[in-house]
């Protein structure tokens, strides 16, 4: 051992070769034992990794592997030129327990970090094979979709079908389709562009992907709104960008922290008309010094403006991209809230008509264009006015159901009473300060209840325990039900 | 107040602090009525945001808000250098106006390998804007296809359509395409799989990119087919890979040639059914040699079976797939050349059904899940048999087409006469060895024909000159006019 290493107190893990965990995931597991035990202590040096692997007796890749998931999941921290140490404060004690990835077929090289992410992400519900019930999150009345007026439209699309719609298009859409986006966002979300700057995409997640893809750099920083949408997160995770955790108050993502403890970032995912899951919104002034310290760092802007067509009343906040003279906001919106998520349509709206088309390029390498039948469907439901009328029947819908749950919540045992707001498809619910809320979601779920906990969308900024509840596609009854058997767990549970 | 600035005919607001609106929008609402109402005459040009608010006593910031908002909005113009106006037209009448500053990509970071890629590449021809022609390669007889089975189709699916549907599915595809596939592959394929195997993608290039994301690390390196497809090229640099272009013969991918220039391969992309463009096949020898080495190294094979189905007579050759022993081969099958392109379905056959699993993950950060609705109609439609039934047609008319062509060819000036083949949709033409294919192509698309050079999908290693004509989307007087003209041009530039 070098006498530069430090000497720590830490013997070799027993590894087991034919365990069911792969062996980096056997010293993965040795050392974030000893941290959380306290053996190894905040900022001890730990030793090169090439040192513990002569000490232990094993491969250099193994520890490597190991320390990579221990630096991901902010057990260790590296700081260039001076080693890897311990983490200050004790990692992840808000955040999911670390995965036991299941084993793999045996892989020489390690695994590419898009593959890590598609590991380690937590896959939503699947609505094909398991009922809708209450609280299902962010998924819209499809009981309420006008399906008699799109049925019509499809039959009418399938008689006009050109040979011409059949072969290859567009990389960035049907044509009209994009026109028909652009003047919506534009009197309806003061989104500024042309038709040109619009990118159809398969639903937010391929926008969210397309624009890591393209935008990020392995190592790259990104700030994420913490608690925050995970499937943001896993995206950028698997282009290999590095995730800057910033906390969220009532007025969305904390800038004064991000600026202060994260300046280089080069990208920033906000939400920031109805931040998700918090429901808080970002106001101008905040939106107006994001916007120039973009401008000044040339760094990148996605707003995901996931539901803000779903505002009951008020004025719906203008867009981040409309405030944006300097072209830094990549706008990303979803018809999956507003019609079906099956549809898979989303759109990117970029800052300018060349940024478009190298948008357009990289969806070539993703999956070559869209489809087309549903793109001219939705094109008619558009122009015909149907969109809007369904989006003002669904806004006062979801008014109702999201009133009438507050009510029914009033009954149940909960710190502050819930957070409700004026937009949107869930509200969260605090829970009692001694309950974990993973605790009570798992138990809530033996009940045939929905309600993700709170710390699923944490990464290192603790939450008091709260719960999720969508109420957009649930009748009063179905709710009213559901919130009897939610007060029984609480009150069982306390 | 400055003697610059105008003295507006406004009275200050009547601001209710305890409103429910904030003071900065009563201000704005003030405003924008006055201009709405006419008492503010287009182009006035307004007082600086410090006098007014000075005059109507409120704090600047308030002024502030409200002008951006009416900024925003289009009520009023801001000049640098000569202030701010009420707008020439009424706001909003119509969609915003587009954004002025134009944004300029500067980008401190080296661009990532995703993004050089999507650069690099050559799009293919958008058939959405631009006519369909002879000899367009790859595209099937869309006039053929039968609609009026599909359109019936399509309409009971919608009539059936279960809220189920709508919702979130799952990502490897519905249920009973992926056993309508399964089967199918089986019977027509000699592919070995069960539907827990199968994962349904929107087209081959997602197959493509999603296997590159999920089994290479940058730096890997997998062997091309050289002449090969440009669009797995693509994705496999799409994560920063490293191409080991192989020469392509009479029997598909030189092996020898492969095994001891680049024995450490991480990953080999072959069609070794009909190679695209050059329309050999791979020997069974070769197969096993090919698995073999597979096997040892473990290394991967993804086999584009891309057009086999559509082989006019003989036994198809069995895929690569269904003589893997060991679970190295990953399988790509399409209907984009048996249905049509717009579609976007294709599939791919994972080694084992926990492969299948991986790969369902990694498109959930693709794009969450394919479209349901035509999942479902394609389900009817293999189902009912309509597929096989199409399928046979293709064959005997793309035989038919191809044998066509082939007498056509007879009266252009080539050196070996064109090289047919029992199966697909393309054929290639030699052309005299004086000529550059990428001139003679460009000559020909002035004159409105499509003929892509061979030298589009070579790597390092070069080919005498030659043309790709596709013929199965064309009638035989299309061809024989676009034959005609072929021989002009080459006459002339001979």
């Amino acid at each position: 051992m070098s006498k530069q290493a430090p000497k720590i107190d830490l013997p070799g893990p027993a590894l087991e070769r034919k365990a069911d965990l792969p062996l980096h995931q056997q010293v993965y597991e040795h050392i974030r034992q000893a941290i959380v035990d306290g053996r190894l202590q905040p900022r001890l040096r730990l030793p090169a990794t090439r040192m513990l692997a002569a000490d232990w007796g094993i491969s250099r890749n193994i520890v490597l592997l190991a320390f990579e998931q221990l630096l991901l999941e902010g057990y260790l921290v590296a700081r260039t030129g001076s080693g890897t140490f311990v983490a200050d404060q004790p990692a992840r004690l808000s955040a999911p327990p670390p995965r036991r990835v299941p084993v793999k077929p045996a892989e020489p090289t390690p695994r590419s970090a898009f593959r890590q992410a598609a590991e380690a992400y937590v896959l939503p519900r699947n609505t094909e094979r398991e009922a809708i019930r209450p609280f299902q999150t962010s998924l819209p009345s499809l009981r309420d979709f006008p399906f008699s007026i799109w049925n019509r439209l499809a039959v009418q699309v399938y008689r006009g079908l050109h040979i011409q719609h059949l072969g290859y298009g567009d990389a960035a859409g049907h044509g009209p389709l994009r026109e028909a986006i652009a003047r919506h966002v534009g009197v309806n979300r003061a989104v500024r562009c042309t038709p040109e700057q619009v990118v159809i995409v398969q639903g937010t997640q391929q926008a969210l992907f397309l624009t890591a893809s393209l935008l990020l750099e392995p190592g790259d920083a990104y700030w994420m709104e913490d608690p925050g949408y995970p499937a943001a997160h896993a995206s950028f995770q698997a282009v290999g960008a590095v995730a800057c955790p910033v906390p969220v108050g009532s007025q969305g993502l904390d800038l004064d922290y991000a600026l202060t403890r994260y300046p280089r970032a080069r990208l920033v995912y906000v939400t920031p008309s109805h931040q998700y899951p918090m429901g808080g919104a970002m106001p101008y002034p905040v939106r107006k010094r994001l916007l120039d310290w973009a401008q000044q760092r040339n760094a990148w802007i996605l707003e995901d403006d996931y539901d803000s067509e779903l505002r009951f009343s008020g004025r719906p906040l203008p867009s981040l991209q409309g405030l944006d003279p300097a072209g830094r906001v990549i706008y990303v919106g979803t018809f999956s809230k507003t019609l079906f998520p099956a549809l898979r349509m989303a759109y990117l709206i970029l800052p300018d008509a060349e940024m478009a088309r190298l948008f357009a390029r990289g969806k070539v390498l993703l999956d070559r264009q869209g489809p087309v039948v549903e793109q001219l469907i939705l094109t008619k439901f558009m122009e015909e006015g149907h969109f809007g009328r369904h989006i003002r029947r669904m806004q006062q819908l979801y008014e109702t159901r999201q009133n009438g749950l507050l009510d029914m919540l009033k009954a149940i045992p909960t710190p502050h009473g819930p957070l409700g707001s004026n937009a949107g498809m869930n509200l969260l619910v605090r829970l009692p300060e001694s309950l974990d809320d993973r605790a009570v979601s798992a138990e809530l779920a033996k009940e045939g209840i929905i309600a993700p906990p709170l710390s699923n969308y944490t990464l290192e900024h603790r939450q008091p325990p709260a719960l999720l509840l969508g109420y957009a596609a649930f009748t009063k009854e179905q709710m009213q039900t559901a919130v009897t058997r939610l007060g029984e767990v609480l009150r069982r549970m306390m």
